[in-house]
């Protein structure tokens, strides 16, 4: 038997599964389980007819270049369409600065790539979204936390931050946040602190990649569309990449998101993509342009922002009533999660094991704290399951939280 | 105006766009011009209608999966169905040793990120696939290119160049190659050497990365299915990782492919993939497993091999009236490819320009060589023009090459 292990790359030694990853896995190996763990879309929301009729348009032969190969920085008229749909998130976009991408974890990846050395710096929120972390942390970077208050980025936390780690001697090249209703926490950056994030990068010359999958999913009671004006829209400077997606508004089967970056970074992530994946999938990017040039994905927009509100509603209801003062959390006024802390020290990895015998898996904190913190936390993704799933899984979360506080009060006290 | 330089990482500040994608961006910009430049399958040979129906049949919402995220690995009953590919090439294949990649361009990739070191020691085939060529490269690793004689890869050689690097304290990881219809010479190996290829990697504890996605395209009238066995059919030992792809015999559009690897080695490059894009695409993976599963993909390669060697011929016979004794060519058996090598010292470089003004493209020769010679061969790929068009293509470069023999022949003799 081989030894594999003398043959590995240093990443190749130390890269780490997806947390989210594994959940899934586990989801699938147990029979029904309710599954607040990764931020699926509700799959039938999905315009599946629509796509239907597209993709029969699109097969019948008509356009052989649907099927072959493909400019790698994709399908010209759906980065038009990506330069329209940035146009109307107050982006100044260029359609030469627009690479589509297998998904924004691929944005994320090549980012790195072109970016990001051994030991080069990223500041990141605390807690972050787990498959930016694992990209940095893939690439070698040292990754700063910065912290959070109920609002999303603390920026004289961030400044600390900088100014430590500048003051060692290692130089931040980049800051990575989700201004609109981030992962996990579901927080909504105040505008006056995304200017205040432009202002800062500018002062100390970092880069800003700013993830924005969520922006069309603000929740009509608690938010606003101009409230999600993405930090790219006031960059005069070339100083922020941007990354969306169709996985969240469309279906992310179809593995089409955008980046778009000053022309220089744009061309270089361009090369990077040809030793990716050549390009992303033809039919795919073909089929999310249609739904775009045909209103679709604008006209459907509402509808999702309802239906995700009110799955909210019925998870918050059903933590209220099962799990009362033994848990809080931020109100998400958009987006698929509920940032969850428990009260009493109890710890989400302890948690784990008691809700996955009775039958519902979420997210433990500390996969998104890059400081090792979190253990008190839990995302809870309210997206994907039905209402009555969702109350079901809860019953099933509070009556594993009461065993562990059980547990917990009867555990001898430790001086 | 921000100097980008700065912020790029050493990868980002070196890598190198593909010659074969800069082709088809020069394609795109020329009106009228025959490409001989990518390996573009034939789209009129894409089963259009079945596609259609598979995908109607997937896009009716029944199955709600189809396009959620999905497993990383790959959609389960893919995987499945490529075993029993596998198996019919005379593999002994496990699913839990496949993974699904986005092309067999983002396979490369992974195995690169999980194998490759900077500095590390890759060999392949003088000449070899620019696809992998940039990949190794962007990893950072020193490139040893092995001499091929008609036959493909002489492991003479092989030994010869290992010893070597070895002996200046570099050991080799890893031996590329592309034993079926190699890219670009079109060579097929001989049974024989692939046995000694696999000896050789035990006995020197080389991994072999075998890239194989011209298999079922070789020409009846020249080779047997039998000669196209794989090197991974006789690996007892977990030595070779082995890619293939659905590209050059369903559609390119999909990006769906796969590689098979030894288990701890599959595991590292599900969780490298995890960090690219999380999955493949959904909808792809589904009537790629219907094409396999409805029989379409083993009905339809009698035909496609016909085609291909068809169009061989045409240029072959173009080649020969044309331009006769100024190019030669080993006879392809099977893939998509010419290797042209020109008379008189002509460069290909040199000939590109005169070839593009007459409007016809190829890719230069050099590109393929790692050892910076090959300036006097050019890939010509007669898979995608039709016939009348390979001839007009071939018209052209037969006028081109007398351009450049005339003004080559005319130039100053240097001492």
């Amino acid at each position: 038997m081989i030894d594999y292990g003398r043959f590995l790359s240093r990443s190749g030694e130390s890269m780490q599964g997806s947390a989210i990853r594994k959940m899934g896995t586990l989801m699938a190996e147990v029979r029904d389980v309710v599954s607040f763990a990764p931020g699926y879309p509700a799959e039938d929301l999905f315009p599946w007819r629509a796509f239907g009729e597209i993709a029969a348009g699109l097969l019948s032969g008509a356009d052989g270049s649907v099927l072959q190969y493909g400019p790698t920085r994709g399908y010209l008229p759906l980065r038009e369409a990506i330069v329209g749909l940035m146009t109307s998130r107050g982006i100044a976009a260029g359609v030469d600065r627009v690479v589509v991408t297998t998904g924004s974890q691929q944005g994320l990846d090549l980012i790195a790539r072109v970016l990001i050395d051994p030991g080069d710096l990223v500041l990141l929120e605390l807690p972050s979204y787990t498959g930016a972390i694992t990209v940095f942390r893939n690439a070698g970077a040292t990754l700063a936390g910065v912290p959070q208050d109920a609002e999303g980025l603390d920026l004289d936390a961030l400044d600390d931050v900088w100014s430590t780690h500048q003051a060692a001697g290692r130089r931040a090249k980049v800051l990575y946040l989700v201004p609109n209703f981030q992962n996990p926490t579901g927080a909504l950056l105040p505008l006056k602190r995304r200017q205040s994030v432009l202002d800062w990068a500018r002062r100390r010359d970092v880069l800003v990649i700013e993830d924005d999958p969520y922006k069309d999913l603000f929740f009509p009671d608690m938010a606003t569309e101009a409230e999600t004006r993405p930090i790219a829209a006031d960059d005069r400077d070339g100083r922020v990449i941007y990354l969306s997606s169709f996985s969240k508004t469309l279906a992310p089967g179809f593995r089409v998101a955008w980046l778009h970056a000053p022309e220089a970074l744009a061309a270089k992530l361009e090369v990077a993509k040809q030793a990716e994946d050549l390009c992303s999938g033809g039919l795919d990017q073909r089929v999310v342009f249609e739904a775009c040039r045909r209103g679709l994905l604008q006209a459907h927009l509402p509808a999702l922002r309802q239906h995700y509100q009110a799955k909210r509603d019925v998870m918050v209801r059903a933590l209220t009533a099962g799990l009362g003062a033994a848990v809080s959390w931020p109100a998400p006024r958009g987006g698929f999660f509920l940032w969850v802390r428990l009260a009493d020290d109890m710890s989400s990895e302890s948690l784990l094991p008691l809700a996955l015998a009775r039958g519902v898996i979420f997210v433990t904190g500390s996969a998104f704290f890059v400081d090792g913190s979190g253990r008190d936390y839990l995302r809870l993704s309210f997206s994907a399951p039905a209402p009555a799933r969702i109350e079901e899984g809860v019953a099933r979360l509070s009556a594993a939280v009461a065993e562990l506080a059980a547990s917990t009060a009867s555990a001898p006290v430790r001086a």
